[in-house]
């Protein structure tokens, strides 16, 4: 074999075993999750400096987005924008609070490079929506059956952290229901502390939305349904979900 | 006195306590070094995405912004705005490990999102360098003395970490060599360690750029220096910070 063939060949393998649709799905998570920190910690940023001028607009709006959208609307004058944002109600609560408010004038020249973070914070807030639909059109692809199940944010995690589809497919329910929960489920072993009922999938509205009592067998019952659609994604390819989904609601009408 | 002309006054003395200026300051360098963690961050996630098509581009260019501009130019296939990034030769570098790279082809609309992300990346640089303009503006005006001393950057970190200008200008020089080392200062007063020769200082060039017995004696001279810068900037109004500067030289090229 000469040379050059050798290296293609070996390029060859390690181009597959690093599972580009696998890495590409995890570093579109995580750069959902890095986004995510970046738009909270500018806009506590944000809320300090522009504070300077306005103390009394952040518990108005708590909200990172909608804060960032009304100081620019607010330092633009553009009334018809901010009715689009808030109610009349709202408004009118901004324009008393303003009247009466303990911030001090700043200049024009002082607000310029606060308007310029703000825009900067929306700006990435709409770069994080398009990363979430590139990431669930990539989930719906890969794996349309675990998608179905979770959406495609915590599919993307569970695959991150299971290391790829076919390590998740290879696992068993009991070890998807606390993916995640490493921590407490050693702690669990080593010194016999409760243990951990979910890790990862705790995300889930079914089971965040549940009474504490309930979680655990939701997540028992969700676990074993994620197992089987795993398997699905990475082995059969048949879409099974709608059945798993519809026998996963049968369950959890009989979780009392 | 009515009760609207009260709230007027007691509008007026909480403004002022809240030293706008002062917060200004401090508001735009904490948004400098958030901009530079925020920088730091998305660019080792974009070193790991687009490595998945090309992993060893991130060898060739470790610098955050260099590597992202690199990657656009790239994948846009702009010859001319390469070669004003970086010298013919290290292109040839980039084309030839391109040639045999180990990464794995990935669609166009795999790519969106990453180059999306690049973008952002050098928006965000653009961002951390009009605040860091608008911050040297604001130093030079608020405290011309001390910024000819220091930089406005380190400058506005001594003001956030005395809590403004009249605080630095009330401390002594010997407070302001250890401004920042705290957690060592108090170890020393505690525990009878070294005491610590320099806190936030050693950002200033002449203390990281000298060796390391020189830095202590450097220290000393350069807080004698702005204590005085400080005092000139709150009380006095005159610059005179060139003198002290010459005294500085003179001094530095004392010490052996």
């Amino acid at each position: 074999m000469e040379r050059r063939e050798f290296f293609e060949r070996a390029k060859a393998i390690v181009q597959k075993s690093l599972k580009k649709k696998d890495r590409l799905i995890v570093n579109a998570v995580h750069t959902v999750d890095d986004l995510n920190n970046e738009i909270n910690q500018l806009s506590e940023r944000l809320k300090d400096w522009y504070g300077i001028s306005f103390p009394e607009l952040e518990s108005l709006f708590p909200d990172p987005e909608k804060y960032a959208s009304i100081v620019l609307a607010l330092e633009k004058n553009e009334k018809e924008q901010l009715l689009k944002l808030t109610s009349e109600e709202k408004l009118n609560q901004i324009f008393d609070a303003r009247k009466d408010s303990l911030g001090a004038e700043i200049t024009e020249n002082d607000k310029k490079p606060i308007l310029d973070l703000a825009k900067s914070i929306l700006s990435t807030v709409e770069l994080r929506s398009r990363v979430e639909s590139y990431l669930e059109s990539l989930c719906n692809e890969l794996c349309p059956n675990v998608s179905y199940l979770c959406g495609p944010l915590l599919t993307a995690r569970l695959l991150a952290i299971a290391g790829g589809l076919e390590e998740l497919a290879e696992m068993p329910a009991s070890t998807i229901q606390v993916l995640g929960a490493e921590k407490a489920l050693f702690k669990h072993i080593k010194r016999g502390s409760p243990p951990p009922k979910h890790g990862l999938l705790f995300q889930h509205p079914i089971i965040s939305g549940a009474s504490k009592e309930k979680r655990g067998k939701i997540a028992r019952a969700l676990s074993a349904k994620i197992a089987i659609a795993a398997k699905a994604d990475a082995f059969t390819h048949h879409f099974i979900a709608d059945k798993l989904k519809a026998d996963l609601e049968k369950r959890l009408s009989e979780i009392k």
